[in-house]
């Protein structure tokens, strides 16, 4: 009963997607691509915070010169995005791009994609077949009585058997919809009736960081606990470290995959004797540092504090001005409140 | 195959909870209960964004004269929160609190319990027992062999039996952990075991704002969509107007309510020309003032922005200086970059 063992396994140099692969983390560059330093330094960055996997557009034949540095430089494998033009997918592959992911609705001939098919299977790259709400393929979407799954899930179905009638078999498939519970609705089908192919998860055009992470935490995860899903993306209208952060929020929330520290902090409330807001995100920002995946509580009154503290790796429970600091259930010492966070950090850096 | 409309309908005030109800939003107030004008000023506020029902935690005698005042002026039913004390739950219902919150496994004494189950029944005041994580009745606690999940629906379900052999029914139930697939394993076998039970989820000490939404959207989203929960608290270390915001945007994404505009919007990508971080940022800012539940699409190019724009009820679509203005399919009007926003704002002010 979990999906993702079954899907084909695909592989992005490094990285393997499907089949049992671990759920892998994915990003795209909003940097110009014609300017690869300012490209590759995001992608640097995107990937201490955990990105696995880049997707960078390939928009125009000006950007081929400094895609193809890209590709060459980048730590983490390239997907190359492409729209319209089968010649960028045909340079894409060409100068070192480890996938690529194409509509091909907005390719439009069909011989066209075949070319691309046809370079694909040659060099051995993965193809992720992205269809979506906002660009389905113009046949589907004048058809009247199917709902927005039914066109999503029909389209996808049509240019997957088309790649496999062509011998090509190295496909991920997306079918995103900017509504949750057509997403949900969407990726529960497309993975009972084509349980062989690898699916990127994604609500599109999710919205502004607030709105966009409920969205992706309940349509991604909803379907990550499932075992529906064997990498994803979570699409903010936002810096791409906060998608990153998020997916492995999402993650970690699923019980899937955990990276980094995880951080157990009461709501406040009227019992709350300290500024709990301003000392959780201290905490929060200092744990950006800590590698160890340990669970570390900051509570802030005595009703739940010290039994939520014993169940972390490490803890404080605030009251009256001062911090108990709790290591795997035993109170080690007591501070001022305001020595609360040294002294934390000082028995997380000796311990962890 | 919608668990929430069998369980029991509890009325706290005006609004009902429970037996096919809307799912209604609740927060706590975590001002001062002795500083009474402090805590109706935001309880006020949470009003405005949402917020249905409100938990005022009651912790000493000392607050009993603001937290009558509260109860009085208080726009929201208001739910006591009692800890430890069962006098304080007798003063809180002779107080006019529309509900009250314990955990009789820290009242200690069922005696004492009964006493407030006695008081309860003859103001007709229902009753959440709360049970969590954190404080988990002491006979449980200590059992080996036992998940977390199975603890917490033992101890909830001798309560809820304790309860009705004394002859109230008015229970409302929640059974919080800090961990994701507990909390739902926890409330999915809640919902079988005690299916008249109305339930009030949560995920408990979920933390900061990032982490804390990812997990409630998960943990809360999950259960919604499964037709489980009759009432819910979104519980953040961060200002409880985020907690509402969060909860509306769950109830939102999980298709059961929208209270305020969706907003649309792409990710950023490397074909994007304009800055539509600040842009969205911008529309989601001015949208707070929009009552009218619509849709505004806020696109960065060609490449998905007409499809999708098109789909909803007002958008714009932005590409080298210009953005496009549509309405219901219809591209109304061209405007230079700097006038969209206004331009888009007139338009919603005139139409919705």
């Amino acid at each position: 009963m979990n999906p993702r063992e079954n899907t084909r396994q695909l592989h992005l140099g490094s990285v393997d997607v499907g089949g049992g692969a671990l759920v892998s983390v994915q990003s795209m560059c909003n940097t110009d691509t014609m300017d690869a330093s300012a490209t590759l330094a995001q992608i640097t960055g995107l990937e201490e915070a955990g990105c696995e996997l880049i997707r960078v557009a390939l928009p125009s034949k000006a950007a081929y010169p400094s895609f193809e540095e890209i590709c060459k430089k980048s730590p983490l494998p390239v997907i190359a995005d492409i729209h319209f033009k089968h010649s960028h997918a045909l340079a894409a592959i060409s100068m070192g791009a480890k996938a690529i992911r194409i509509n091909p609705g907005n390719i439009g001939d069909m011989a066209k994609v075949d070319e691309i098919i046809e370079a694909a299977k040659a060099a051995k790259v993965p193809i992720r077949i992205g269809v979506n709400a906002g660009s389905l393929d113009p046949y589907y979407k004048e058809m009247g009585g199917w709902s927005l799954s039914d066109k999503l899930i029909a389209s996808s179905k049509a240019f997957v058997r088309h790649f496999e009638s062509q011998g090509f078999y190295d496909i991920a498939l997306s079918a995103k919809a900017h509504d949750v519970l057509t997403t949900i609705e969407t990726y529960e089908r497309l993975s009972e009736e084509l349980p062989e192919i690898p699916l990127h998860l994604g609500v599109t055009e999710a919205g502004t960081f607030r709105q966009g992470t409920v969205k992706s935490s309940l349509g991604i995860g909803h379907l990550l606990l499932k075992g529906i899903g064997d990498t994803f993306r979570v699409s903010l209208t936002a810096d791409p470290l906060e998608e990153i952060r998020v997916a492995w929020d999402i993650l970690a929330a699923a019980g899937l995959r955990r990276r980094s520290p995880e951080i157990v902090s009461c709501p406040t409330c009227g019992r709350c004797k300290v500024d709990l807001v301003a000392l959780a995100s201290k905490v929060d920002e200092r744990l950006q540092e800590v590698k160890a995946p340990i669970s570390v509580a900051v509570m802030g009154c005595a009703v739940n504090g010290p039994g939520e503290a014993k169940d972390a790796d490490i803890g404080v429970a605030c009251g009256n001005g001062v911090g108990s600091i709790f290591v795997q259930g035993t109170i080690i010492k007591k501070v001022k409140e305001d020595e609360i966070i040294d002294a934390l950090f000082k028995e997380i850096d000796e311990r962890f």
